[in-house]
């Protein structure tokens, strides 16, 4: 079968230049362009942004009751910061780098001093790209504030942000997007299943090993002491807002609007991430099935997630048959995952590791089979050489904050939850005492 | 009072004409109308994409804690499956139809073989109508599930989804917005108070019929015990979900927004929907609490929505006034008819079929009044044949799953809740024994 | 250093002069201009009318379990009393006054009688500006609604809403946003700090006055009771879907977006309000941790909030280092002023006082320092004639109510929660007793 996309990009030139040619006006012009390319990073910043209350939903119904707050209250927190430090250092740091640069020294403060750059390069307001790209960031550090929750303390995970969002991402976001030398090798990843999902997940990872597992996860015969999440309607509600705000993910990735050709490509990867999450969750569904007799709607919604994260290194030149080969995958690498993790006691208190980690990994190789110019070999040493970044850079914070201020709360506090414990309040002070409270 | 639109259109191509004379390039060229029909697509995807969370949250709100995983779980599954169906089937069946036709054997996988239809027309992406008439779909099918819930299995009401979304909707919407038979004889659905809303209210009150009542719903000396949802403020979320997503439902119906008059019409169509919902919220709130003294919160959320259904049917060319007297009438025979449903003992989880049947029939009826190309008798023919091709085939779907597969979960299983019998989960097991749990 | 802007907007005209000459399609054509316009306006008015679930949300999850209902109610009551008397009064109020007057009779039901004022001026479909505005209204009462929750009749404070939305705000706006005297006078107010904000708290501390405390709220001794919020997770999500939808309520009101200008300008906007909410929020915990050792949700939820109510005023021409400090010092105020309305035992539920009234007073005078063609001297003008109007028409509405009406519910009531009084519902009726139950 010969892919879609060979066929449709000619056409669509073919189109676009008959548009052009049978009238004088036929064509976007500029001014126009730049006010659609705008528009489309206004649109995406908003749904990202958006992904924020998404991804706090999700956890704050996957943790328990005691800890609901601050689930809340971090997501706050995270996305604060983010804010802030993509401001201070993390968009020059990505966007002033040299071309096949390894990193770059960046301007404080950003446009500040350089009014132009706030105006952009004429093809957008570059404030809108910021906007959009700093959103992106957010949603690296609610990755991780999924996996550490329920022990760790708040403003020892808030120091890991500043770094994570600060210094990391920006590196490596400025060795691809900003046109560094892992995008001279030839690595792609259109909208970060590696840079956004991997580095949240391997930052995750490290963070959960060094933390170590929540008091009483794990029996001192082995045993896995389930922990359910306390409110799952929430986290289903969570699920379907980064369901939406993946449109915007990775649509207005897509980073311009201004032409037909960009139009076709938008609504491609708006079916493809769509399919993706649906052949995602339908896997889920029928393996559950299919294996346990139970369906388990955490691991269903995990798997839509899986999903929408392994398409997301390539959802415009993926047919959608690929598409959902895609998700489905995805979605059994989080089934094989989840228990692996359990085994060797790394406590992920939502499973963010295995669905952005994992189904990460997993589309970022993709890429090499659904877009023609890219290669297993470039893929393979962009994951290697971002894995290995991540791995020593947070390992290194996560140990110099332990050693320092310090990573984790008591014993007590851990039992009393960190509602009580550090926010002087009860997330649902009417609600009963249920089956589960304070186990 | 002459109609509103009766001016307005000749206005709108004046002032159109004026544009486009007095300056040489003061029209919309075909690349910008291209990317303008797109994005709306791309909004009004997204947007009606997003009921499908306002649709669980309504429907998690409404039944008891026990089902509340298995509805989220429901409505997961039932947009994945809409999905999945589409592509196979459903946008081919539609759109595939000849002028006139009763019937579109499609090819299978859309698109797959064809990539022209991908790029669409030349008006737009054909992946964004794709998206967003996908989208339409699963609403029709969320509609069912909060009628059937709590006692229905899940993977019996899957296959219905099958049918109901591959086959049932595919045909019915290729009589009227595929240029069939229907369409031929003036009947008029804008966005689909019949299409969408019936179709949904008739599978649905098929379902209730032949599924039977939750135990203990209805007592033996006739009584109707109240089985309260579990969680209000959950319920008002997915309202207002709900009535966003409308402006996508019913604004991105129109199509197209490459000119001036496209501009206008969406933002009369938003207008009259909102207006709509508000003298459907405002009504119920008066009525109850002239009729029953108190207001109870789930009619109000209902009678909103049943103006929203009301008015999908002709958003465009009704005036804001008859826009809200659509909208009232509609919340009046959700009123009515929530009482009638319990006398006949059919028992709708949320009151979905006074909602979407009743107030979706009344819309349909109300398009003779409010547009002029239609008819009553042409109206009235397209409801009957609606009704009879949705009542012979939701019934022989559901019979063919009750002898074969089986519908209705066991009785111990309804009582222990859905969450724990077929999920394995908890929803909320911290938030204690309330004074109806385990009712 | 340079203001950012004196340096931007200059560069901006000679991009687009550049842009301009250099072919001669490089503008944008006069219909291409109106629909990105009424684009932005039904972008604004979906994300502004979102905003009406993000305070229902809010207030929701900051109120006891047994007023949840009422407060859902109450939202879903407001924005459909807004919708209506905005049709009926308001919007030719604001809109139709002569320049520098000071009220306009308007012609009831806006444009039955005036198709020409739904087509708008040529420049975007008038339809859409006006479902922007009506939004922007509601959520000036969802203000008053959080403040005076928990003891007021349902009715009452409907009644007092048809005067708030029908009367009193479109009076003042009109004397700003209509180009009404305080225009004249050189009053500014970019997105409403005042006009929405102050006024909406105005209107609360009135009410909260005139109500009293809620029983038990203030001992004898002096003391404060604190009486939790039940759901704060709902909370949370209520201020991510303000946040969200404050990129569409300071974003549209830009209200243009046909010049690649205008496209700089919202996505200014964009960041501007991002980051004084980020700022808004980081100042709340670091002063929370520093002084109480404890960081309340809730007040670091008001902490954002006060950032972007405090940016309002002016979003556009502030720099973001002037975003940021108005931002935090927005926060500041609001940690300042919670404890001052407790010791005056004016009892404000949600603490919308603190944030809309005291941030939108600082956020108003701000535009002094920010925008060069404000003065102080007629910030202070402006701020004192419309707290002035205000206060004595809000007291006399509330007053007028209780002794006609009754403004307050019985004790009985009160205890029982007004779920059960007055909708004859229970919110979460299987969630137990938990250990704030009935308190």
């Amino acid at each position: 079968m010969p892919r879609l996309n060979q066929i449709i990009l000619p056409l669509v030139s073919i189109t676009v230049l008959i548009l052009t040619t049978s009238t004088s006006v036929a064509a976007v012009d500029s001014e126009t362009n730049f006010i659609f390319n705008t528009v489309l990073f206004y649109l995406g910043g908003i749904l990202v942004m958006w992904m924020a209350a998404g991804f706090t939903m999700l956890e704050t119904g996957l943790v328990r009751a005691k800890n609901s707050s601050m689930m809340c209250l971090t997501n706050v927190g995270l996305f604060s910061i983010t804010g802030l430090m993509f401001w201070v250092l993390g968009y020059d740091m990505i966007y002033g780098i040299e071309k096949g640069g390894y990193i770059h020294v960046p301007n404080f403060l950003w446009s500040a001093s350089d009014p132009e750059v706030f105006i952009g390069n004429g093809q957008y307001a570059a404030a809108s790209d910021w906007f959009f790209q700093m959103a992106f960031v957010a949603a690296t550090a609610s990755i991780v504030s999924g996996t550490v929750a329920e022990r760790i303390k708040f403003w020892g995970f808030m120091i890991f942000v500043v770094f994570l969002v600060g210094i990391i991402y920006p590196i490596l976001a400025s060795w691809v997007w900003g046109g560094g030398w892992l995008r001279e090798l030839g690595f792609s990843d259109f909208a970060g299943s590696s840079l956004v999902h991997s580095v949240g997940g391997w930052a995750a990872l490290t963070g959960a090993i060094i933390l170590g597992a929540r008091k009483g996860k794990y029996g001192k015969q082995g045993q896995v002491n389930p922990m359910p999440g306390s409110n799952l309607p929430l986290a289903t509600l969570g699920t379907f807002i980064l369901w939406m705000g993946w449109f915007g993910f990775n649509g207005a990735s897509q980073l311009s609007l201004g032409t037909g050709s960009d139009a076709i490509a938008l609504a491609t990867i708006v079916i493809n991430s769509n399919m993706a999450a649906v052949a995602g969750a339908l896997t889920s569904m029928l393996v559950m099935q299919a294996v346990y007799k139970k369906i388990d709607l955490t691991m269903v919604l995990n798997g839509a997630l899986a999903g929408l994260v392994a398409i997301t290194a390539e959802p415009l030149r993926a047919t959608v048959h690929e598409a959902m080969a895609i998700g489905a995958i995805g979605a059994l690498i989080v089934i094989y995952l989840v228990p692996l993790l359990d085994r060797f006691k790394i406590d992920d208190v939502v499973g963010a590791i295995p669905v952005h980690l994992g189904a990460g990994l997993w589309g970022t190789l993709c890429v090499a089979w659904t877009n023609e110019s890219a290669t297993l070999v470039g893929q393979l040493i962009g994951m290697f050489a971002i894995a290995t970044f991540v791995l020593i850079a947070s390992t290194m914070v996560w140990l110099g904050i332990k050693y320092t201020f310090g990573l984790r709360v008591t014993e007590e506090e851990e039992y009393l939850g960190l509602d009580r414990s550090y926010l002087g309040v009860e997330s649902y002070p009417e609600f009963g005492q249920g089956t589960q409270r304070l186990k």
